[in-house]
């Protein structure tokens, strides 16, 4: 791969030689990584050229990111927004193509009007034909700007709870929409605050006094011509946030706002001019569409922010030199310390697993999809539950380690120009999107403990739990540290914890209910145990197709051997920080745990002498990682002070900005210190 | 307790009544409590009526906090600094008086000029008193504005690798100062990037070409007319970080700078006129002098950060409504579902644990000051070994516990208005600053393997390790769940632990040496199991004060009973989150795993009807918190609505500001909607 690419944005073409070194003799061949990670070499080609593409143009810039308050982010994403559809439309890139996700993937995601391709799914899902005939081309064309509005400032993942109305008027054959309180306004859609013209609002259908529950209606919110609300609609940003800055997230409140019949989207529902009210059809398809939401946030967002961690944060941990190693040595590089590699290697091992797994759910959701498009619904239920307990571990376990690698940066961590707080603060929110997580793995446990009756009652169960229905392991029987290293023994020993873990919360549960609780009330007391059952059951799954695809890649010895290591690093990792899941029934020993813990040292070791490769086969562009500590060339410190120098807190001071600049913020006196000093008189 | 003093701020007397409830009934007395926490009656008084002043005063409000910039931040930082110190000056409150502690407290630490304090004092620990005589009283006066220089770019923990020099120049009878090269920049400092006249630069001596290490000298950075930079002095500011925005940290770069032989603080060590370098003096009082800090930095801090946390939380959990608890039931109080209270709940009790072990340690910090006035040293390395331990602990548990917290509360969490993610970002910051956590554990094991030898051999060993001198018991003999809640069995099981995994690291420690390993090698291959003893250490002695703490409550039957019981919640929460370490060596079982976890839930049942009292004996006012979810009435959506509103994202919006509304960020072009058709033509 041409270094170069890498090194346009750095001031020259020389690397630091304490990253330099790291490259030299890898025990793989990095490109071929990359182009695996990619799902082949025509992707990273496509890949490679879209990133050539958009960071040779200005307008696509992120250097100033870390600079800018909330409304010059926003003016930013705009600007980016309209600029890449000019451009897509220019380059006859589709927004199903592949290509639009690598825009994505360079921008890290800083565009607007992401909503507007929500609002055009839940047309296309939720519509009828003429409905989508009329909608679809005006949001194509840009004559509308649509957003999603579904949650409530008092409303989130209860959606039966949701309290805005849409009444039926048979005399005007209209819907009139309410916010009856406050709790009641939509609050967080995206670009709802500012940008949007139009969005689907899910509200209470009322008709002749009843409830049919919740609807989704096409509400337009601002004028076409100057953008100015609606009559009847309250809208506006929600303020900031911990990130997403970029986003105008906002609230709508609506007073007896008009919709025609028409706008209510009435694929599956339908209100009759009489005031009739026709169900039809299944809703599964949407059901559907609504999960596989979350296993793309997983690949394109969610484990790429954490790669991009463990790239700044390893890359940084070779160039960083702290005390000595050995006494009269120079200072030693902080990645050679055991404590850091505990720190940084694990999450390293984390990003590839989750990477694998993703890979696992995407073919699992194409035939999933190809099943449904028949009409066959039966796997449904499965990956239900499957992909929301994976999104709840993916999403904490990314978010702890981006944390983990900003942490291991020390102070330099800590500052923006780092680029690692805002990949926190950015992945901290998709613990709570798409499914808040506790909600999500309780979903998990409710379909294990069904199917754990199913299977002990001899009935058939879906692939993803045929594991419940094999009789379960006594004894973990390895006596050498180099055994706890084959894939079979870990992925045995994580099967048998699942196993176990459910078992005993569905015996508490059993007996609960026998012991005469309501069966919802038993359900209550025992979801901290449930959700631990869903996290076992999840964390297994992870490294059985970590382990599978270690296989799979027969091909490439290499590639195979590190990976296989990566592998084991994860699953002894995940054993070393929950040794007791293991240890509880005897599984497994207190001297087999020692043994675990000294592979798992040895493992560190070896994986450590790999580390730059390892990340640099992610193949994050500097400009991507827009990271003071993690670019390619190594030249940390020369960086920080770079971008440093460009701050606003330094450039308006010298600028003698009124506001800013001490020397003159009191008004008429000669300097701060006057001021102070009159203070102690 | 008058619960005007918190509805000052809020629009209306009335709260929440799903909030009021809950404080119909506390089974203890919560205004004694907060006396108790407060260290008494009459600091309770001199708090509030501090507060009363703060508050009352337009200066020191911070209700635009969450909307301003880096610069705006510091300017308001440095407005409320030079407005304190005028009102302390008038009030004739002390720097060293708890007035200016709760002054404070009410302000959130968000005042400039924190640094001006750590000069004085350096200038006191450091100096000969012809030294302080000349610099203290122009401190005092505000004739100077000082930092604290010593942290550089590619420097922090590890201070002989310091690359700043100062040269001695006999014919001049100056130093000479110098940054060789970039990461010999000073950096980080707080108060250097724009404010301080003066700092205190820590640099390598040398003379006659000889280096003598790292010594203190006073240097000018900018004039005291016009505030510019001094002659060879490149000052600036480090730009943007994750929190501490309202702070100037800086860097300063130093060429050819002179200052006079006189300016190096020479209270240990000086320079004679012909060169002679004078040694004298124990520095171990100085040494006492930084380590003090860590401890106060708990107390004033770290642990009141986390209580406000825990207050914001655990009120929104009960005013928030979501789901059904019984079929056909109204949406349930969140705080009401066990996950969530096995998510707060377990944080509130740590808050309290660390609260009793700061006194604790405070205590044990005046003895020892006694000790070392009386040049009696013998106390401090037990006294390092522990504050660096539980510095690393505390502020671990009580960062991770913010965020805890700050997940709890969902999509509100995120947003800036709860308050929550700012707790974060600052919080997280200590894991850093005042020693890097893996680094303090590190020499807390260093000092345990010591004792542990020496304990081995019957040597005395000083009394937080006499533990070790005892004989490790074998098994807990607990047969039944309520016995898990004596205080002398949970405390007993820590104990074991704490020898248990020590041991096993010394043991390894020891093998590899007899293997023929070096010690300092063999001591690198352990690093990993020598900080997780240093934390069993920790965590040992947490649980063992607070244990002591309840017992000495016998006065106080109702506040001693809840205070029992969170001690046995943060016990057991620490067994269940840990079982390996308790398993390991079978010193439970798995049975007695589960009587714990069934105690453990028990527990959280008993906590959760108190929760909100216990958040209310924190006695933060709503301007301290300045959260939208934490205010004392409970009143969240409204007061969510109100302060979204005056976001500049809708303000500016409203007033139509160029930069910011979508409708006109594009010349000339009518509306952003036209602006995007154009890029589909």
């Amino acid at each position: 791969m041409a270094p170069t690419r890498y090194l346009r944005s750095s001031a020259s073409r020389d690397v630091n030689p304490d990253l330099d070194i790291e490259r030299k003799t890898p025990s793989f061949d990095v490109e071929k990584l990359t182009t695996i990670l990619d799902g082949g070499a025509e992707n990273t080609r496509v890949r490679r050229a879209v990133e050539a593409v958009i960071h040779s143009d200005p307008v696509f810039s992120r250097e100033d990111k870390y600079f800018l308050s909330q409304n010059e982010s926003y003016e930013a994403a705009v600007k980016k927004a309209v600029h890449l559809k000019k451009m897509m439309h220019q380059m006859k890139w589709s927004w199903a193509g592949s290509e639009c996700k690598y825009c994505n993937r360079a921008l890290g995601g800083e565009v607007a009007f992401t909503l507007h391709n929500i609002f055009m799914e839940s047309i296309l899902a939720l519509s009828t034909d003429e409905q989508t005939a009329k909608w679809i081309p005006l949001a194509e064309n840009y004559r509308i700007l649509g957003s999603y509005a579904q949650t409530e400032l008092g409303h989130g993942t209860y959606i039966r709870g949701f309290e805005t109305t849409a009444t039926f008027n048979i005399s005007t054959q209209e819907f009139v929409l309410n916010t009856p309180k406050i709790s009641a306004m939509k609050w967080w859609p995206g670009d709802l605050g500012r940008s949007a013209t139009h969005t689907v609002v899910f509200a209470q259908l009322y008709i002749k006094g009843k409830c049919y529950g919740v609807h989704p209606f096409i509400v337009q919110i601002r004028s076409l011509h100057d953008h100015s609300p609606a009559p009847g609609v309250t809208v506006g940003d929600i303020g900031p946030k911990m990130d997403f800055n970029h986003i105008d997230n906002g609230y709508l409140l609506l007073q007896d706002v008009r919709v025609p019949r028409e706008n209510m989207l009435s694929r599956f529902c339908e209100v009759l001019a009489d005031g009739t009210y026709v169900k039809r059809g299944s809703e599964k398809i949407n059901y559907f569409n609504m999960i596989i939401i979350r296993v793309k946030m997983l690949s394109n967002e969610v484990v790429p922010t954490l790669m991009k961690a463990c790239t700044i944060a390893i890359r940084y941990s070779v160039v960083r030199r702290q005390s000595e190693l050995m006494p009269g040595d120079q200072e030693a590089k902080i990645l050679d310390y055991q404590t850091q590699q505990q720190k940084l290697l694990p999450v390293l091992a984390i990003a590839y697993a989750f990477h694998f797994m993703n890979e696992y759910m995407n073919e699992l959701f194409s035939k999933g999809y190809r099943e449904i498009k028949q009409k066959n619904f039966d796997s449904l239920p499965e990956l239900h539950a499957f992909s929301s307990g994976l999104k709840a571990i993916v999403t904490e376990h990314s978010t702890a380690g981006v944390e983990t690698c900003r942490k291991a940066c020390g102070g330099h961590g800590y500052s923006l120009l780092s680029g690692l707080p805002s990949l926190y603060t950015r992945l901290a929110a998709s613990c709570t999107y798409e499914g808040e997580n506790t909600v999500l793995l309780l979903q998990t446990a409710r379909f294990l403990v069904k199917c754990l009756g199913a299977a002990r009652s001899g009935q058939p169960v879906p692939p993803s739990v045929a594991y419940l229905s094999a009789v379960n392991s006594e004894r973990c029987l390895v006596r050498d540290k180099r055994d706890l290293l084959q894939p079979d023994v870990y992925v045995e020993a994580y099967r048998h914890v699942a196993i176990r873990v459910l078992s005993s919360a569905a015996a508490k549960l059993q007996a609960l209910v026998q012991s005469g609780a309501e069966q919802h009330e038993a359900w209550h007391q025992c979801t901290v145990q449930l959700v631990h059952a869903a996290k076992a059951h999840c964390h297994y799954h992870v490294v059985k197709s970590f382990a599978e695809a270690v296989e799979k890649l027969g091909q490439e010895a290499g590639i195979q051997r590190i990976m296989k290591h990566l592998c084991g690093l994860f699953a002894l990792h995940g054993i070393f920080s929950n040794t007791g899941d293991f240890l509880h029934d005897g599984y497994i020993s207190g001297d087999q745990v020692d043994m675990m813990t000294a592979s798992y040292l040895d493992l560190l070791a070896i994986v450590r002498k790999d580390a730059v490769p390892l990340v640099d086969a992610f193949d994050f562009t500097d400009e991507t990682l827009n990271s003071a500590l993690g670019s390619y060339d190594g030249h940390v410190y020369r960086r920080l002070y770079q971008w440093a120098r460009k701050s606003p807190s330094n450039t308006k001071v010298r600028a003698g900005g009124k506001q800013t600049s001490p020397v003159c913020i009191h008004q008429g006196k000669p300097t701060l210190l006057s001021v102070l000093w009159a203070c102690t008189m």
